[in-house]
């Protein structure tokens, strides 16, 4: 048992709370030790990694894949090479799909899809719908359930619309059924008749439909804003009261009195409740929404809050949503935008993004191993097996270089459209090896896996962890 | 002008803060002169108040005295009688009469047969269900909106189904218009949906409807508890953002929860928000209530909740419910409580149970004069005209004889249906002076007052306080 | 018995919660009603209030009128005199005179001198040193019992440093003994230890000792800040462990550690304990101190957490401390302010200062009524006799005119030097009339009352109250 | 390079955040690598670790080896031995001393003995006296300043008495000084004159004086409990202002109060306070203190308070002092035991009392790490040199069994005195291996390490860290 499969030479690992020097060797997937590679017997592979930073590999939890029913936006091959390229080295997929993974048989289709053209981990959502079904979803792997507690305004967008969770009878059913599987339940909030209420009196029914009206529907909190959090304030009560755990999305295009409510429940009343934030959003600027044109969920009302909600224990997970339409389904957005569907994409740009933000003093390399690492893999019930770098633990590193600087480009993108929200913004620091148990799956922006090496990994309700 | 009307002569004088030994002058339906009555000119008629104490006139402010519309059940007549008989000296009715006073023209219609049937001071609330009337409403005297944020479960009370606002757009249209007007929105929360899936799930369409199967499902927050907390939970937010003073109604029935979400509104957030403790429901126990049969409010949660809230500045008012019902209507809920309306009766029975509890120890005759006086006629912006025993006030008087000891029971009453959900009860401590304007309406339980005597008190918004 | 004394004619009466116009009638000196006075007998005495606002009388809670022993500085009678001529109805006297009254016969002969003299009602604090004569001064009717936790540095000021409790084995006997009158305890606290080594060492031994130097030590918190904090800290604690009822003397020339320290205990862990604030020292800027001349204790470190006291409940009582001295022990301090006494003037000038505040609206007239009348009476334990306007209670009234502007000056002061620490400044909103037990001792500034009219009130241990 | 000094095999390794299974290889003192042993190369000792778990070396913070001066009552080569016995790899020495090492010149006197005569390896407090010799003692490697804010109340503890500080002027230099070096400042806190005023009134003065008084005035908080309090309170507030970090000694024999004062102090107001709780005060009962006889800091006030400390954050580090004397000079407190010195034994015992509650479920062994390993390897600055199991940390083991047995008794330790506080208590979970640099310095309780083994450990100060 003494040759080993690779090592990883030279580098600064980095934990949540701290960093050091030392080489990994890998063999059969694991880590199988750390320490002064002079020691290790020798490697199929090495990797150099002096003068890097080696990071237990990042999650990406908020992925619209598209697949299946909606691949002309992305697939999971499409998806996962970008995530790769952006230094990703796990994924998970939302639900908003034709069919929807509602049903037993409908996840597990959905799971062969996913199996044949992955080209990194992934985990998958179920979506929750039917209260009866999510026993199975779970049996079935799910690392979650998925629930939209929405619905869009004008209907334009069917499969968002077939998933909507507005019944709060419904809502809680759900609720009871995901407690007992021990999975969390992550729900996107709203209250579609407010924002539909607010938006058709103010714009729609006076025939203020251009981009620019919607972005100032958007800055008023009516596209979504103010609805999102009014979802929230019911939807944290009835978990509560059905003991399951929340996790809440989209915080980052909620408004203030968002994070309010979470710490409130978390801090004051110890509701088990998590919140992952669209970081993202912090750093979108009106002027860049504009550039970009149509699109939907774009900055965040306070930039002030979104940061402090790391500091406060508001926020456990950051991410930058991945949700990609086609060019031509947006483009009409620029006569009405409230026509068009939520999107934005990230799968690639999110690291870089954050990278330049550690460059900038924001936040540690060690929080974003927190937020984007051991923090998900311990909600999601997978922690020591992804989430660290630390013996027997998948050897998934994402290996970034924070030097390297590089513009953000659609031409650069693996995503179908290769278009990007952050068209034209500069980053420093970037991600130059992307390894997946021990596999380098993205060497210098080059995706080396080949789809179907990326692999399910089950949710801890399936697995018995 | 150096006559006088009457003089009180020889009682304690209670104020929210503290009491004091003085006597009473009254001339032209104000206090003239509080001090020593040897000084005092000779009044046309003296009350003679040694060893009682002397209230400012206390308040009922959730008064159903179904006119125009049922009044089978009750009218302003028998309803203010009971209240005169009860120590009250000023009511406040509710909405759900039919026609409804959502509009300008059927509120004007209800207060020209309140006005001839009161025997007590009495306010109105405007109806709220369409916002453009809400201005029209204060204008005609409101003294607030009230605003029906539920649905009975199974649409057999029809008055409240068609105020019934659930759609928050319009929740928060409404929330615009109230805070417009300046007034108070008060609102009954709920969330029907909830409610009716649990209970469908549970109850009813498994065969259990009987009045004992409803009090389990009352007890579980099913009936309505743990809806109206999810219901306030939104609304609180709205208020919020529309800038309109909330007005809790029904803390109570609710369940804890509630409490500790108007705590953090009020005391962490600076929000200005009221709440209304039907504090009667501390004092109902589940014996009581399967004793007197078909009811649905009933019971507090928790006591020791409710009671706490008056330390704890969450609860503003006080309050017993008057919602009385024809005993034609009651007695069907014996075979099917979940098809029988919200009722309970209270406005004679609500100062006796309290006066019972300042016997008790359990808070301070001054206490009583804050929440069911002085606090109210703050909050509905009345103050100082009503609420205080002070020069140029309104001469509302409760005189009350904390030794007088008395058995709750039917025959007493003046409400219609000559029930009472407390009957057999007995109370220590009796109202034995209701005086409004300087006139003796109730002397020792019997009614002096004539139809019409009583009179409509418009709310700030029309009297430009 | 329907004659009466006086009538207060056209006013408007403040209380701490609100203001209403009203007359009152008084007989022997005591309130008998209030109301419309054409109700009233005729009085011997009218006082036209038209116009003008009619307050409790105030209370001046922190004067040294420096009798017996420095008779030179102040004595009871020019001291009660500037308390009169400044609104004034009630003193009370500290303790550090010469001999001190800290026994029975020492107290009882600065009472005797004091009953003689005075021209307005009066209290004595009991001064605290040995704790087997706590006791009798509280039977002999102390109003509280002073503690000086303090030293001059210097030792210059023998009289305060015979008074010095720094031994806390010493402070905590005297609290224990305090408990058992029921009287609260009021302490100067200070760390002259602490303030000696700093001023010492940057000061005084490098020659540094000019007014302009001290003022520099003073805004570092040496002299003495800081100290004070410290004091108060462990002083608290013992306080709390003794169960006494703590009142903080000189809040305002503490720094915000030290209001913080007191919220803390109060508000979250519920310790009765009080805190005066010289809210002088927020209007006292460096600039008016350096104009003035030696001075000691000056402005706030932070005026703003000395308002902001006021609304977070911090402070109970607000005061300008009375210290006056001779202008030849002052003088020197321009060449060695070390070494003088403390001192500041504000018996006459404490509430032309406040109503200015009043007008400029940072407080409102209401509040004025509270901190310095109803709160220090009921604190002290003598509501409601003194402190409010109602019925039975004692006949004092401070009438200003809001309207009336002056300029403080020297030569208007009844103080002995005949100066002001406010020199020059301008004030609007004077007293016009002070009215004890129901005479006038002050008419536009001329003093009508003769020495020895002013009456001692024992406190609560000795009234049996 | 390729050959190794050590393997630690087939343990399971405990960090303050999880534990994992794996082996440790060493070379040269250093860990160089974690992982399968079958990957690693020869080494000259394997310790086979099956069964057990190996944590990070532990720490023991609160050493009194009272050498200089005081070798009868213990030396370093006896403490050290004693604390290698009990799973110890770093101790903490205190100061008090003949001489003390308050000077440069007796600091390094005191440094050479410690060097010769260690089993294990340590730091040095220096001791605050001088402010002006502060500075020198950080330069010559001590680990933190050690302040006696104290003085025994019979000053029958003269090297205690000598190093007492009391004057807060010269306290708050102290913290001055400390402050420029970076190093924290640990006080022992007092108010001698409240206890020695207190137990004198009530007990020596009045002939009682015996253990079983002693006692009586310890549950009083006379012997020192509420007096430490006290100087906690200004202590903190001066640390503050000297912007020192303040290292609170002695939690756990003062009153819930300086818990409060600490959750204060840290969470609300942020100030860099840390606090050493000697948790074995919270196992120590009055039945074991009377039979092991005189003694001095015994039980916890409050050992639910002290628990609670662990959750709440108060606490940052425990321990269980070690402060031995001859039994000949504790002997004589049978009768007058206000005249014995402070005592307790700690070093040996610590470690099995602490397991024995691990096995208890009252902490978990990840606790264990933090608070005796990581958290005080952070708090003195030596953090990831030592505190934690990590590539190129010191090799620093404790290697324990959880199911050993044992009764703790005199005769077993290794302290001079022979004794123990804790005789008779039955412990289960006993250190098996405590491995210092790669060395085994104790293998089942035989000390294998020579007098001079023990490696001095200078602080952040001199080692420039
Ligand atoms: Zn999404
Ligand atoms: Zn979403
Ligand atoms: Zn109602
Ligand atoms: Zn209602
Ligand atoms: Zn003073
Ligand atoms: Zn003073
Ligand atoms: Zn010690
Ligand atoms: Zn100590």
């Amino acid at each position: 048992m003494n040759s080993i499969d690779l090592i990883v030479r030279g580098g600064t690992i980095y934990a949540a709370d701290g960093h050091y020097r030392a080489d990994i060797a890998v063999k059969d997937e694991r880590i199988v030790a750390i320490g002064h590679a002079e020691l290790f017997p020798r490697a199929r592979t090495e990797v150099d990694a002096t003068g890097l930073c080696v990071l237990p590999g990042l999650w990406h939890t908020h992925c619209h894949f598209r697949e299946p029913g909606h691949t002309d936006k992305e697939d999971f091959t499409s998806g996962t090479r970008a995530a790769a390229a952006g230094g990703i080295t796990f994924c998970i997929d939302m639900t908003n799909n034709t069919p929807h993974p509602s049903t037993l048989e409908d996840f597990q289709m959905k799971l062969g899809i996913a199996r044949e053209k992955a080209c990194v981990d992934f985990g998958l959502y179920g979506a929750g719908l039917y209260p009866d079904q999510i026993g199975k979803l779970a049996g079935a792997g799910a690392i979650g359930i998925k629930v939209f507690n929405t619905r869009h305004i004008k209907e334009v967008y069917p499969y968002i619309s077939e998933l909507g969770v507005l019944n709060h009878g419904l809502l809680y059913e759900i609720y009871e059924a995901v407690a007992d599987t021990g999975l969390i339940c992550s729900v996107h909030h709203d209250d579609p008749d407010w924002c539909r209420r607010m938006t058709f009196r103010e714009y729609i029914n006076v025939g203020k439909t251009e981009n620019r009206h919607y972005m100032e529907a958007y800055e008023k909190g009516y596209m979504y804003g103010h609805g999102m959090v009014a979802g929230l304030a019911a939807s944290l009560y009835y978990a509560d009261l059905a003991g399951v755990s929340l996790y809440v999305l989209h915080l980052g295009v909620m408004p203030p009195g968002a994070y309010e409510m979470i710490r409130h429940a978390k801090v004051e009343l110890g509701q088990e409740v998590y919140a992952e934030l669209e970081i993202s959003t912090a750093l979108m600027t009106r002027k860049q929404a504009e550039k970009v044109g149509p699109c939907t969920y774009v900055w965040a009302y306070s930039p002030e809050t979104a940061w402090d909600s790391l500091e406060s224990g508001v926020t456990d997970v950051i991410v930058g949503e991945h949700a990609p339409h086609t060019v031509a389904e947006m483009e009409p957005g620029w006569k009405d935008n409230f026509s068009v569907p939520l999107g934005i994409t990230g799968a690639q740009e999110f690291i870089p993004l954050m990278l330049t933000q550690v460059n900038n003093g924001t936040l540690r390399l060690e929080d974003l191993v927190w937020y984007c690492s051991e923090s998900p893999a311990r909600i999601f019930g997978v922690y020591p097996r992804k989430g660290t770098i630390s013996i027997d633990a998948d050897a998934d590193f994402t290996i970034v270089d924070m030097n390297r600087r590089k513009i953000l480009t659609g031409a650069d993108m693996y995503t179908k459209s290769r278009t990007t929200s952050w068209e034209g913004m500069e980053v420093t620091g970037m991600p130059v090896y992307t390894i997946v148990r021990g596999e380098v799956v993205m060497r210098d922006g080059q995706i080396l896996a080949q789809p179907g090496f990326g692999r399910f990994l089950p949710g801890k309700a399936a697995s018995g962890a």
